[in-house]
């Protein structure tokens, strides 16, 4: 199993969608990737920050599902990132209504002895320098560096981003920040302008539409699963990240054919995450319930046809 | 081989995109479909109406690929129907500038006699009263009867809808006409309100986000393929919904696996039918490009995954 590193935010958040809302509750980019991934059992560390408000239960939640948090920096006197929002009624949009930055402000990542020979890393949304920063500790290249960002860095730091972009292998970005990125619309042309700036693979995510992979000239699609009910989108995104990594890095191998898997695993992991608030969905999550819906997938997509 | 009956309108379109504009071209549900189950050399025939000014050039073309036109009938000193409209920069909306119903207006369609006893129904877009008037002339129960329709007929003549919806096997329609007509947002809930009003089989089609065949507790999803260049989506639908049938037709087989199969030949052929104006694309399209795409969609969709 490949030894996986995740860089992102550890957070609070608090959600408003149609259907409720919350009080401070767990959230993070790096929190559901670490949370996704781990269902695949591979060693895992997470490099975040959180303030002296964050509750202990919660670090040990994720130490308990095998999770280094020996880099989960815990600034005494500091408050941990907040974010809060409020979906609209398709859920498909949102309104940010309040960013506390905090101690993510000042954040300098510190990647543990132990992951900086890290096989696969994981660059959950930052600002690009920090991510930039994360690459420079390490040791060796590590087999795969997976890049997830969005349309704040492209409109405030694009050089900065432009810059990372360059270093990694993967991109995971949803399909407007696709355009912006690129200047085109169709997304087959995005890709490509994409693949020039440096990821070999890019990774469009469509939502409730599904997921595109991208390389050279093959392309991979993955349907959302049709769902009765999606009760909050959070975190769908960093969730299908984790997936994506997870199988990658217990697999070993990062072949265009096992991406397509990794890019399955990672749709039926956010389907299930947009299932409830937050991560509870995802902690809860058994095995079986995983394989389960993972046939689902097969039986939802595959179909024999003859040539001639 | 089965035999197929097409109904729906044969019309004149003037089409702008982002990309050009047409003057009057051929258009019509009926001509879409009838020119894309021809790929399939079924058995077919058109039941429609067109004006005096009608070239009889179109009409030697459908005859020249076996579609039997004797039930087009053409009205002396008539005008055939007109529609022209303009796309949006997305193309995933459009305004309609101007309709003429002119023949259209007074469609009394007759089934001809020796398509009385078709094996398979598809009925284009048209009034709900025109719709069932074909079924009420049929001597025998069709193996399947598929319906097609818009959000006008749900606005303007719902009761007459719902009396043809409640006589037919499978209705194709967009997710917001879905939405529309349910009552409900989700598609999964929407497509078993709508199977409760008739159809066994319900197929939602998403334009560039592709199509879902719901059937009791199954579902099946085709993606679009994702394209470079989208010119005009005028036709896509119908398109599909000639694919459809011309497998299901050729096949003699309904069930729900070979169902899965007609929707990815439907979307098959949609993708070639939006890349260039009106039927061109779908006109000059050869076996060899057909089979070569649905190879792309088998390389886009399949995948080996290990349940445990």
């Amino acid at each position: 199993m490949s030894k996986l590193l995740i860089v992102g935010s550890v957070a609070f958040d608090a959600i408003e969608t149609p259907f409720g809302k919350t009080d401070k509750i767990l959230g993070g980019a790096a929190t559901y990737i670490g949370l996704s991934a781990a269902h695949f059992k591979v060693p895992a560390a997470i490099v975040s920050v959180v303030g002296e408000d964050f509750p202990e239960a919660y670090l040990e939640m994720l130490k308990d599902r095998n999770i280094d948090i020996s880099a989960i920096e815990v600034v005494k006197g500091g408050k941990t990132f907040f974010w809060s929002g409020k979906y609209h009624n398709d859920l498909n949009s949102r309104d940010t209504l309040e960013t506390q930055l905090n101690v993510l402000a000042d954040f300098n990542p510190v990647v543990p002895d132990a992951y900086k020979d890290s096989d696969i890393v994981m660059l959950g949304n930052l600002h690009p320098i920090v991510q930039n920063s994360v690459l420079e500790q390490l040791t060796k290249r590590p087999k795969l560096v997976v890049l997830d960002t969005m349309n704040f860095w492209m409109d405030n730091a694009l050089e900065d981003l432009h810059n990372v972009i360059a270093k990694v292998d993967v991109i995971t970005i949803n399909d407007e920040e696709a355009r912006q990125l690129s200047g085109e619309h169709a997304l087959v042309k995005a890709a490509r302008v994409i693949e020039k700036m440096g990821p070999k693979y890019v990774v469009i995510k469509k939502g409730e539409h599904g997921a595109l992979l991208f390389h050279n000239e093959l392309v991979f699609f993955a349907p959302a699963l049709p769902l009765e009910e999606v009760f909050d989108p959070t975190g769908a995104g960093d969730t299908f990240a984790g997936g994506f990594v997870g199988h990658l890095a217990k697999t070993e191998n990062i072949s265009f054919e096992n991406m397509k898997k990794a890019v399955i695993h990672g749709s039926n992991l956010a389907s299930f995450c947009v299932e409830k608030f937050g991560t509870e969905r995802i902690q809860e999550l058994s095995h079986e319930a995983v394989q389960q819906r993972l046939k689902e997938f097969k039986e939802l997509t595959q179909f024999e046809i003859e040539l001639s």
